[in-house]
């Protein structure tokens, strides 16, 4: 028996009717171009930066660093989730005006996360790829909005929700017919608190097998530690992951937010030069 | 450790600095008005009706049924959150418009999910308390758009959220000007699957501690099987509970969404009845 | 599909093959001798005590005073399982000897745990039911050891055990000839950490349909503070709980175990007059 | 705060006072000789075998199978664990017999499940490394009873302990004198249900950080199916494992236990070929 919503959906698993997310084949792979490359293919990519936007000086200057140690795309909160209204909420419209900037200057994709449906208009002036965060993986109106976009999204998963629900929400995106849905496997809530989530990493192989969308890992919040986060890192790489994305900040202790499991710029070159060891023992590369 | 995002909020929580939603004393409590009683005071309310609006017939016989049985508000979903795309979404706003009838006809109070921030307006139109499901209870758009309403708020417990994160993200609508929120315990994921949740009994005492909003507890959802229902309703009542929200069905078996769950109006006067005495035992009246 | 291990035991769950735990129909109900009167039946029992026995004299005290304030049984712990080594491990034989001489003054029923399947002679020398912790659930060797006992079983529901696993537990003692397993509910390993445990009260009604076993509640456990015991009992016995097991202590700040938990002799005397409405609420005495 | 039994162990946590199981300094590695290498050292070794010892002749053949493409331990149950008494139960003493006989015809090292303390004698004669299992991981009779055996310990997760609990664990063992303890990380229970647990990646780098002992993998119950095991194992090895614990059967469809998740031969061959470039890329060798 299984406890969670899925009666509804039993005509849809059929071979003849799959869901638009369902892999065919075993070549039946998606692939999303990003920057002057694409997702799904068989490079690792990565996508790095800051947890917030705190100034124009701080993005530029992580961005140029970033470029330079091997990332594709820039992350970096303008609008950002936080669980008490007087946390700082990120710098908004002028955070992605800077992104925007970063952009011009460095050829980086910028991923940022969009919280409200209407604003869907506005962030396509600026940016790349349009991130549903975990809080937000079954807002439904969300993700139908962003399913009417043009741009990729990177859909992280929800904090306790199921493969099964991830991929129903990736459908939501698709079926409005937006085909460039990445899939981001980012620690699922447990009992266990040596760290503040716990990375799944099973969810690759299991969402290999069911979708032909690129899936990429966070293990910044898959481990909320920066002691963790090259481990962890290998770990989904080896595993199959087509891309990481990571926290990276100049000086963790004064961050906005996410200090604790934000890497430096000089640990994010380890890391890539881990992974490239990494991408070559699994035949593909960065 | 405290693994989730708390760090930003440590300076709210001193004596001196409250937040909104904090019991200043054991007498702090607040109360709603809800029809023409209020929650949060001596009595014990029923909020009851089906899962979804399926007709405007449906609505109206079962609200004949309920606020005779001793209901204070009618619940039913016109926009209907569901984990995919291709299950009944809801007869949206033609449902709500039925609520509306049955409100004038019987005089229940109408509650009804809303996910669209921009329907706000739409909604005041219609009905009494707007709810806030689950999936949506860190939708901080949301959020802040029914704290400018002056409809109270029913804001249900995120299946994986901790009470901490609850209370907060009552505080984001408390924050916006809205004082009437009414928290709802909904039972969360666990790894037991005897029942579609877990509903978490300890929530009761430790919101009372913390909070001065009244607290309701969902059984139909926090145990996913009419079966279960009655005993934790008489469990939530007896540890402290303001009021039960139940899913009745005149055939569950037929429902459109939730069926095991829902239990049929002669169900539902035994509870109402097994309600009286437990909260006669606890120094209360229904 | 059901992930844990079930597969071999599809066949046994037949109508025509129950297992010895099923009920086979609503009025099968099991009681078991607890001193002068059954757990089980009509009444609700209290089992009563710290959470170990600290000394001669501690234990005496708090015995008589439980007894006066109703309590059935005396808990208390001679060998304590701790998850350090470097804990206090109980005071072993000497204690069951305290604990014999108390059952002897005062009449109360002693109820404490065992761990090492050898012992099952020297406890039965002592004491009048077998307790198995949580930690020892599936600790198969044990359980067939106390199945072959004489004495009732008070069986402790694991952190993280499934119901079904859990009466399958049962099971093991039942299969080996002794009939008297006491199900004992004592909250389970969530995310929350506001509560030490999340005590799972649809266990309740789940386990009174599936089973003929008498089944208590442990609100200490399953909260983890003592501020939450008293709601929660309640809530445990307007569910339909047999009794409680409750963890008392003269001087909570000095225990040396679970003092966060333990409620004084004046605070159990308020429980028990609590309890009294709620029995009456539901038809039951105490 | 931290919910889980600590506070008692708080002194033992200094850095005058480590425990036993505490990394000192980066170099601090424990090496455990395992038939003609050593686990901790810079070979990644693999321990596969069928979940049961299901005949003489079943043993024998995976045992050389096994042995030819790179095992340096067989695994099999010859006492097995289940969740219901009338589950297969393992051909006991037997099958230590037939074990014996597999270690001096393939000079396999030999690992088995112990669950009954007063075996230790009778396991030392036929068996190199005593395993305790993930319901036993807080037995503590148990774990003292191995603890005074002077052979090598493998030490398993259990299903919802925290890593913490976890180092405390295999403390019990340390604290008897026996240095010897080999953890094993197998995955925990969690919500999700396309898994039957939840294979813990964070785990191996958290406990790198806090212990000496070596740390080993089983993807097979951190997955519960076979179609994943390849994955986990390269991401097992990728963030830091010193080992694999695989389930391998010739026909999983006729397992008596486990057959979901055991892997065929030639599917370990490639596992063992696969890791081997994932060594490398670690700076390691199998």
């Amino acid at each position: 028996m299984n406890n969670y919503e899925t009666r509804d959906n039993v005509a849809k698993t059929t071979a003849q009717s799959p869901y638009l997310f369902s892999r065919k084949d075993e070549n039946h792979q998606t692939t999303i171009p990003i920057g002057n490359t694409v997702v799904g293919g068989d490079k690792v990519l990565f996508f790095a930066g800051p947890c917030s936007v705190e100034s124009r000086q701080q993005i530029m200057d992580i961005a140029y660093e970033l470029k330079e140690a091997g990332a594709t795309a820039l992350r970096g909160g303008a609008f950002k989730p936080r669980t008490s209204p007087y946390s700082f909420q990120g710098h908004e419209e002028k955070a992605l005006e800077w992104l925007c900037e970063v952009r011009e200057k460095t050829g980086l994709a910028i991923v940022t996360e969009i919280m409200d449906p209407q604003l869907v208009p506005v962030f396509e002036q600026y940016v790349d790829i349009l991130q549903i965060g975990s809080r937000n993986m079954q807002n439904f109106v969300l993700l139908k909005a962003v399913g009417k976009s043009k741009l990729p999204v990177l859909l992280k998963r929800g904090m306790s929700s199921t493969i099964h629900e991830f991929l129903l929400a990736a459908e939501y995106v698709l079926s409005q017919g937006n085909p460039n849905v990445i899939l981001c496997e980012r620690g699922i809530r447990t009992f266990e608190n040596a760290t503040r989530n716990t990375f799944d990493i099973n969810a690759i192989p299991v969402l290999r097998e069911k979708t032909h969308l690129p899936i990429i890992a966070d293990p910044s919040h898959g481990t909320g530690n920066a002691k963790y986060v090259l481990a962890v890192s290998r770990g989904a790489v080896a595993a199959g992951a087509d891309g990481l994305l990571v926290e990276v900040h100049f000086s963790p202790d004064d961050a906005l937010s996410d200090g604790d499991q934000s890497i430096q710029p000089q640990e994010f070159r380890l890391l890539v030069e881990q992974i490239n060891s990494i991408a070559h023992a699994v035949n593909r590369t960065i």
